[in-house]
């Protein structure tokens, strides 16, 4: 029985997670008690009473100041305005009379059965700009702040911005820039600016109530209405639960796998196989290339693909470190118990049919994991493809053919994305090599962490990428992602942030609308570079890893001798957030001394299809004086007869030597340009074949350069 | 001296053409003005009345019934606010003669040369949505339509729609539904919705005004405030010139080229050469494979490249249909004269130094012109790459390698983009060919239209791509594309659409601003489909060229057996439009029949790893049945060992004979999924090897879908 059948069983996937966080229950605290907490964190409130009489709503009124706005405050009723329960623009004693009448009134038609506790007598806050003030806890990433254009706008035209808390002063400044209504914050049209430091002092305090306020579990201030002097909450809601908040678990060091774990001297491939249809074949195939001992595990035969096989695990004579398991399920907890009697250190679980199934699998997973704790065994997968360490002939995975050895890891939550980018890297044309290759499965034990800690631990890896639909352990992802960036990139392929697949993933995961533009943030804020695609996440991951030095800008200048494509350039520049500056006169100047008369003065600098070899390199004289001006250079060029493409290439590789700013080439115009390509590649020097990919790379490059 | 050097002699290029039109002056309509000229076109507007006394002031207000606003009414005075020249929210009779005098008392402190004609009260709007509705002409495409949400918002969130003129109910009812703020009209959460009839019947009587009052270059009612019941402006601007506006020409059947111009049996080159540095020695070597007559002309040699040579184009001894001019542009006017003397049909001109230069250049090529229309010669360029077809074997430009024959016509602005598109067809792996290809140049004679209806009546042609920087003729440009895209598709790159391209053509074209929606607007009227990339231009306009039918819808059905692929297929159709949509139940139910029971039960379809052929057969069956419920379905795979490529595709292939709709494979995983690929290609089935591109190709094949 120790086999299992690749076909016909299908294997399910577990895409989108339920989150283990316990529902807890919640309470939305009344206006008048939402207001004081507020209050005590220096939020402003407007000042209000909550009144029992029309007579006391007139004196509350005359107290506030007219005019002011009166509320139903009935735990019941949470649409005010729909049951009648809202009245503003009171100017008068008796117009408060006749309004506390009318709201109960209302309100008592509304819902009878409505406990009413009083009216609210509230100061009607001026108008002012509408903000809005927010709050919510991430289930992975913790607090989560929300900032933007408040009011009726806010839904649709999604003027916001968030950050993760805890975050410093940089951060809820850069928070208030971000959003295009700054613009009427700093003063539009000659208009007086409004007070941002106010602003800044609110959310501020906002931050500090939400932190301090352990059981708080969402709020919102909106609209929060700015003056030219102060601003008032105009409304708000506070969210708060019984118990404390819990948020999630910081990073354990003593968690991480050792190194040697990776590194076994002889492993077992449990339902091993003869049958090319079989999984246990392909595995057992691709274990074949380790250069350490291998075994077969099978209890039906006695040789498999020529290696002797035993009948179970504790058959083996000798030590195994480390076990494939490709058999069903139901039977890989026994196996775990064999593993750590025959002193296993690592189990690959291949096997689906676990949590990602069904209640009875996801027992089988607790059961196999219980096991596993208890001998020491720790556990890639279940219901994966396995890991593959290249460096080390090591496959323990199904894939048609190893995929050869190189500098990149690449994490994925998904098998079929680890088939391709495999095969992608196999195909002609590709350079393409890895260190570590691992598709995480259902994370039962190691997870991300111990992936990616693997690969900053791993001398062969330079740079490493990530395929996440959902990280669990967001706050510890971010303390050791930070820790990583420092010396080795990190790229995301973050999949999930449409609406529809937001939705499918809410639909399991109860509260995770909106999750996208948290982990942007998230990455924004440990230095992990997020990319849309396949291609994108390898050409910027190899790049990054050849930076000389990191981009802290993105001011470019283009040199080229192609009209179309200088034009291009600045379309395209801009749709990627590379900043093409303009040239500073003396440079203009200087220029001009060698230039042709009509160049076009400008950047992108277009020196015409006829431009010499003498033309382009004293551009680059000017420029490698002046690095101080510009964080990277992008010199386009296409097939001439004026100027052969290595010759552009050599121009490229000899200015590398005079700065650390970047260079990058991009030749247009297919393999007629390759001897240019090919020479800078071995150089080391960023090239790519497409304008638009250049500018989608190097926005991507550079989005660090704001941290 | 018949010869040009193709060194050291820069050839400015004329990226940014000057437009035509001659600036006339124009007057801005006092408000009161603007208020009843709209009227007349039933465009509401508040009640008003134009006082000269403090008495008179309070008079009108009571008639017009307050509260009232009163503004300063002065030509000079054109920011009033500024002026302290406008009061808002005046009560009373004592109010309004305070206000008087103390608007006239500011507007004289504030500019004491300006000639006071009174005083305006108008009627108070009470507050309501926020609308702008402007026009404006654009010099190549006519009267423009803006529309969208007003006030102080409009500049930062943008959200604004346009229409050319003439526009169709159809145009301004869909112009109310594109902008994100029609959320608000239609009725925002629970609240009324707003009167959109109103507003569909004020925008069309704005286009009748605009369209009647021929004098009126730009006009912006911001804005519109629009009630439940009605609406009122609250401010407008008219801005007219005393002649009427001149608008773009219609197209002139009769000034397009006959095709037999395009056929000729003898080619000339004047200026051809035997040293490899010049141009004529590439254009000469490139027209030697023309099958008819070429002759080389230059008065230094006998021979050039082994063919007999001529002193002058008058001492060649048989009739000669065409000309490519390589000379330098001083030689070229008489030139034309001996072509008109020997009866030459069309002259290619590649020489630069005409228009593009300078005012003697411009001086050049308008006699170069006026003498071959004397004549009756066509020009292709000046200042141009040329004019290859393909088909022909006729190729007058100096690219390094002739393109090969094919279905795609490429009409570019650029000479560097064709230089980079021919490269691109000439590596290995690519497939493209070409019909025809030219480089504009100029355009002092033949134009984009001209190129373009070469291309619709040619049989080679099965498609159209432009590479666009400005099209000077644009309602003729839209008639003609309006005609050829009922048969053949046009696919346009339109370089300019950033900041600051636009403002480099602003800086020539003096009031282009904004001019890339226009184009985008006028691309859509007409069917051109707009692209960004060279990259996807040539995918589009290839797979448009081999649809069975034209896509008039966006729904797609997702199947896949790679579950990474299909989270990500959400992201990627939503960022293109694609509409992934819904099963419904029917179709789910069906499915149950024979798929696996915990499948995903939504679409993306996701089959898992372990698919079988079966599976794939037996959804597409369900499909092919209810085809009336999708526009494209889209299979995913990736490499796996239970179903090979070339099975995968035979079930695409097989189902297209079943179906019109389209069917779209996408196979990632490199060159082990190389058998699928290349069957659909040789099926004639769309095929891409990256996911992304897929959905962005799909975006771009769609986007006439909504007309």
């Amino acid at each position: 029985m120790y086999n299992s059948d690749l076909r016909g069983k299908p294997r399910k996937r577990d895409t989108y997670w339920s989150t283990d966080m316990t529902v807890k229950a919640t309470t939305m605290l009344s206006e008048a008690d939402g207001y004081d907490l507020l209050r005590q964190f220096n939020v402003p409130a407007p000042a209000f009473e909550i009144v029992q009489t029309p007579d006391d709503a007139a004196k509350a009124a005359t107290k506030i100041g007219y005019p002011v706005v009166m509320k139903i405050v009935s735990p019941q009723i949470i649409h005010k305005s729909d049951a009648g329960g809202v009245i503003v623009g009171i100017k008068t004693d008796a117009e408060a009379k006749e309004a506390f009448n009318k709201i109960v009134t209302s309100a008592k038609a509304y819902d009878a059965s409505a406990e009413i506790k009083g009216v609210i007598v509230e100061e009607m806050a001026k108008s002012g700009l509408e903000l809005i003030i927010g709050g919510k806890i991430d289930p992975a990433f913790g607090r989560v702040l929300t900032f933007g254009l408040g009011g009726t706008l806010v839904e649709f035209y999604k003027d916001v911005g968030i950050r993760l808390l805890p975050c410093d002063d940089e951060d809820i400044r850069s928070l208030i820039h971000q959003i295009k209504a700054y613009t009427l914050i700093r003063g539009y049209r000659g208009q007086a600016p409004l007070d941002e430091e106010f602003l800044f002092q609110t959310l501020k305090n906002a931050c500090d109530f939400f932190e301090k306020n352990v059981n708080v579990v969402e709020f919102d201030i909106n609209p929060l209405r700015l003056y030219e002097k102060g601003g008032c909450a105009v409304d708000a809601r506070v969210i708060v639960q019984d118990e404390p908040v819990e948020l999630p678990a910081h990073y354990d060091p003593a968690k991480i796998v050792p190194l040697d774990y990776y590194k076994p001297r002889s492993v077992a491939v449990i339902g091993a196989s003869d049958d090319p249809t079989k999984m246990g074949y392909a595995v057992f195939r691709n274990i074949l290339q380790f250069p350490g001992k291998v075994y077969p595990v099978n209890n039906k035969r006695d040789e498999i693909q020529g290696v002797k096989c035993y009948p179970t695990l504790s058959d083996i004579p000798g030590h195994v470190d480390m076990v494939v398991i490709t058999v069903p399920a139901q039977l890989v907890p026994a196996i775990m118990s064999e593993c750590g009697l025959k002193g296993v250190k690592m189990a690959v679980v291949i096997t689906a049919g676990f949590k990602e199934m069904d209640e009875d699998g996801r027992a089988l997973e607790t059961r196999m994991v219980e096991i596993a704790k208890n001998y020491g065994i720790r556990i890639v997968g279940p219901n994966c493809l396995g890991l593959i360490l290249p460096p080390f002939k090591l496959d323990t995975t199904y894939v048609s053919t190893s995929p050869l050895p190189g500098d990149i890891a690449f994490i994925s939550q998904s098998g079929a994305i680890v088939n391709a980018v495999v095969g992608i890297s196999l195909s002609e044309g590709s350079e393409m090599g890895y260190s570590e290759v691992v598709s995480v499965g259902n994370q039962c034990d190691l997870d991300f962490l111990d992936y990616m800690s693997y690969a900053a631990r791993d001398p062969h890896t330079k740079s490493i990428i990530l395929y996440v639909e959902e990280i669990k352990n967001g706050v510890a992802f971010m303390e050791m992602a930070k820790e990583i960036t420092q010396t080795k990139p990190i790229v995301a392929i973050k999949a999930g942030s449409s609406k529809r697949g937001q939705a499918a993933a809410a639909s399991h995961t109860g509260s995770l609308s909106g999750s996208f533009d948290v982990y942007m943030e998230a990455f924004r804020k440990c230095g992990v570079v997020p990319v849309k695609t396949l291609p994108g996440a390898f050409q910027v991951a190899k790049a990054l890893g050849d930076l000389k030095k990191p981009l802290t800008g993105r001011r470019a200048v283009v040199i080229t001798n192609a009209g179309g494509f200088a034009v291009l350039s600045n379309d395209y520049a801009e749709t990627w957030g590379i900043e093409i500056i303009d040239l500073p006169k003396h440079i203009i100047d200087e220029l001009n001394t060698f230039l042709p008369p009509f160049w076009n003065k400008n950047n992108p600098i277009d020196l015409l299809g006829d431009a010499t070899e003498a033309r382009f390199r004293g551009v680059f004289d000017v420029l490698c004086k002046n690095e101080d001006l510009w964080d990277m250079a992008i010199l386009v060029n296409f097939p001439n007869k004026v100027l052969a493409p290595d010759r552009v290439a050599q121009i490229l590789i000899d200015n590398s030597k005079r700065t650390d700013n970047l260079l990058v080439g991009t030749f247009v115009g297919g393999d007629c340009l390759k001897p240019g390509v090919d020479l800078l590649k071995k150089n080391n020097i960023l090239v790519f074949e497409e304008l638009e990919f250049t500018y989608r790379a190097l926005g991507h490059l550079s989005w660090t350069a704001d941290r």
